[in-house]
Formats: C-alpha cells, sequence, structure tokens
C-alpha cells in the first residue's frame, strides 16, 4: 500500500477495493449476534488483513476473571475469516473449515486485539493466521495467542 | 463403570469421587462469567467425560442466523477442559493450552450439546477431544464439529 | 458390514466396491516412494477405515532411538487419508489440506500400527482423524498418537 | 544481532551462547536416523530461530511425485522442534507435544527449505511457529506448507 500509484485510474480502483472490502466486513460483523454482544468492533479492514477488538466484561470471562480462550478462539475465529473475506470473490463469502489456536498468556482487563491475515487465497480453501495481543488500560501489549486457520468460499445468501 | 464394585467400600468411594467430580465441575462453571452468559448448562460428569449444553439464543450466532464458530469452539474447548478437570489432581485446575477444532455441519435453532473426553492425562500435559452435537427441537441429532485439545494442570487460586 | 446383506446382488455389490477400494488404496501405496522406503504395508481397508503398519528401524529415528515425530505424523497423514480415498468418488483422490496431531507416549521398537477413519465426507472437504498404536514384540499396545485432518478431493492424473 | 554490543565480554557471551545452539542441534540432528537417511542438513541456527534443508529424492515422494505431506511434517516438526532447542535451558532438550500443519503449495524437485521460530518460551511449554518454502534448481522460491507447534523440554538423557 506504499507503493505510488501508476496512475489516477489505478489509485481510485484501489481505493474503491479498500472500501468494498470494508463494506462487506462491517455489514457481516454487524449480522452477528454473538460479537455484538460481546461488543466486538472493527478497527481496521485491508485487504488480506483485519483488525478488530473485544473490549473486557464478564460477558467473556472464565473461572478466574481472565478472558475466557473460548472468546479469545471466537475473536481469533473472525479475524482470519474477515481477512479471507476482504479478499474473497464477489458475492461470496467464507466459512471456517477449521482453526487451531495456542494460548499464550492470561489476560484481564482491558481489550483484546486481533489480527488476521491470509496466508494463501486458494480457488477451493484459504489458510490464514490470527495474532490476538492483550491491550492493558495502560496501554501495555501482550501476546494473548496466535491461531492458524482454513477457510472455505461459499455463496453469500443474505 | 460397568463393572460390580468389589465391595461396599469400593462404591462409597467411586460414588464420593463422582460427586467430588460434578462439584468441581458445577463450582468452575457458575464462575464463568462468559458461560453464565450464553445459557451453557452441566448435562452429565463422569470420570474423564463430561456433556455440556448450550441453547440457542441471538448470543451465540454468525451472520447467516447459524451457530457461531466461536460459540461452537468455546463450548467444546470448556467439554474438553471440565473432562481433564474431572481427573486433575486435588487443588489442581487446568488450562487450556490449544485446541483445534473441525466444523462438520451449519446447524441453527434447537441446543448443542458437546462431550469431552480424556484421551492421554500425563503428569505435565493432558489431551482430550470433543465432540458437539446438533439436537434439533425434534430431537434430530447432526454432528456439528470435532475438537482435539492439550491442557496442562495448574495450581487453584480461589 | 455385520449386517446381512438383502441379497446375493447386493452383497457382491458391497465386496466389489471393498475390492475397488482396497485397490485404490494399495495402488496409491506401492506409488510413495516414502512410504515404500519406510517399510509401510496396508493391514486392512474398509470404506472409510484403513488400517496401515510400519515397522522400527533406523530410517524412522529421532535423536533417542524412539519414532521420530515425523514418522509418526507420516503414518498418520496417510492412514487418514486412504480412509478418505476409499469413500472418494471414482476417479478422484485425496490431498491433504492440513492435520493436527497430539503425541501420547514415546515408543521404540516393534511396529506402529494407524487406523484412520472419515469422521465427515463432504462434497469439497473431508474430515478424518487417525489413532496411532505402538505394538511392541511381545504383542503390547500403547497409545501412540492422535490427528485430526481435512482431506480435499483432486482429479487423479495418473 | 544487528546491535552493538554493548562491551567485548557481552560480544563474547553473545558468540559462545550461538556456538553452543549451533552445537546442540548440529549434535541433535546427528543422532536422527530417520533425518540423516532424508538427507536433512542444517542451513543456519540462531536463538530462536533454525533453518533446515531436505533434498528431492525418491525417499520423500507421495504417489504423484511430489514432497509428501509427511515428509513436509516431518521437517517442519524438527524446524520448530530445534528453534526450541535452541532457547532451551542447559541439560534439556524438548519434545513435541503437538503440531499443526497446514499445506499451500503442491512440489517437486529442488529442496525444502524449513525454518522454525519460537513464539513464546514458557517455563513449562514453548509455543514456535515453521514455514516450509520450496526452492526449484533455478531458485525460484513457493511457499509449501506453514506449522503452529507446543514443545516441552525434557531432560537431556544421553
Amino acid at each position: 500500500m506504499s507503493q505510488t500509484p501508476a496512475s489516477p485510474t489505478a489509485a481510485s480502483a484501489s481505493m474503491a477495493t479498500a472500501t468494498t472490502a470494508l463494506a462487506r466486513v462491517a455489514e457481516s460483523l454487524a449480522r452477528q449476534g454473538m460479537m455484538q454482544h460481546l461488543g466486538t468492533r472493527l478497527v481496521s479492514v485491508g485487504e488480506g488483513e483485519v483488525t478488530l477488538a473485544m473490549p473486557y466484561s464478564d460477558r467473556v470471562t472464565q473461572q478466574q476473571g481472565g478472558y475466557h480462550g473460548g472468546a479469545i478462539g471466537a475473536l481469533a475465529d473472525i479475524a482470519g475469516g474477515y481477512a479471507g473475506l476482504s479478499v474473497a470473490p464477489e458475492g461470496m463469502e467464507v466459512t471456517t473449515v477449521e482453526f487451531k489456536i495456542n494460548f499464550l498468556n492470561a489476560c484481564q482487563g482491558g481489550e483484546l486485539h486481533a489480527t488476521g491475515r491470509v496466508i494463501k487465497a486458494g480457488k477451493r480453501t484459504m489458510v490464514t493466521s490470527a495474532e490476538v495481543t492483550h491491550v492493558a488500560d495502560d496501554g501495555r501489549c501482550t501476546p494473548c495467542a496466535v491461531m492458524q486457520q482454513t477457510l472455505m468460499a461459499v455463496p453469500k445468501t443474505y
């Protein structure tokens, strides 16, 4: 994205694509009851890279008061999924075939940021990764989890 | 569990163990803000095998109205984790090192049942699996997801 | 497979299918340079379930003289893959999208047996599992590894 | 490694550490019958980052003549494992708890390069990743696989 566009036309096309990716992800996120309920919000959408944030609340805790592995997994899942959606063919959305997540540190308070990235956008399946970072109220960041995921494009039905 | 106990004492010991496992899991589940929020309830607790249920609501949906992969993953995570907790040494609880989940069928309505089972209870790590099944309002069951997980025992701090 | 066939015709059809699955798996295995090199052999082929064996040798060891995780992973990979091949549409073979394996016990000597099973045979992807067991020279069995895998059907090109 | 060392002593200490890491990895690799057999060699060893190469031969092929998923998995497994070994406490080595690998492109000829990196070196478990790249005879590189792995430190017994 740091390259000088070859022409005004190319610049417009690129901006149009970015706008489309943002619109697609925002529309999908607004429809996810679970993510609305957990207060998840979009931080940034690029082509093949999406960042989301989830605030701490008693809706995302486990038995010790830390973020629940299931909440961390859910956030990582959609970060990877939306990275895939941002580059999926028009008229398609993506569904998760599988994901695998490693937890790195227990975290509490503040919020979680998850960045999903497309590793390979194949015709039949996509491979993505996600990094989840805890951002404390004082701004200090701690690695929280890493995920590796397989997606599949499916026709959009809504 | 189908064996005839060798003596009344053995039977009492076994019942005591089962009661303890149930109490441990129930106490932990009641403390999980996320799971309380999603309406998750215990269905059964055996030694090394635990079943949980999660009802359908707009708190667990994705963009098409089906169960969110993140909700399915969260349920599978605790089913495996509680199977591990049911056999963990006294004074210890378990934390998830990592899990991997494959989604088998999209599901909507009714509720999800997840059964976690201990595959190997090692001294330092445990391996578990979980099967998630969708139970429709008319009782029809559909496989929803399978998970494979690594746990670690940690001292209980509450 | 324990049902009484409804008619001689059904019995023949079932036998023909089983023969075809065996032929497909055996043909593929014979073409795998790596598996020939490691001395891997077919133990049994059913519809959706295949068992393979790999003998101990210095071709499969790690630094302590035990079976190498890479050898165990390779055996589990083809056990799952061949379970998928046994039910793949005619003219297709399968390729591994991804797999995840947990190691349960270190093993040495004897041989490894891996049984792959189809969990879900979808149109676009298949999900399988594999269990790897160590069989010592005296016949004693020890769980060695468990695997969960995603496959994709691709046209057979040879 | 690009920083100017604060003093000759710090520089010596850093060189000594690097030498030790190289010696540890080289000694372990030389003892792995499987990897010797497949012709695997060390390319580079840094603290927490190790690269290995595996040449194409009929010892690593699948049924279509490409690299076997099992060979790719084995190479990724040791790349991650040796990255962990390079930072493990003295007197310890590492064992693989589990790994998960996604295959990106089928490859043939040339050789495979795998780079393992430590993501988190915990006291009880480590998390690593590995990227496997195909390097064709003409030098062209193609992404082959990505892996995410959990390791455990164990006492070195040889």
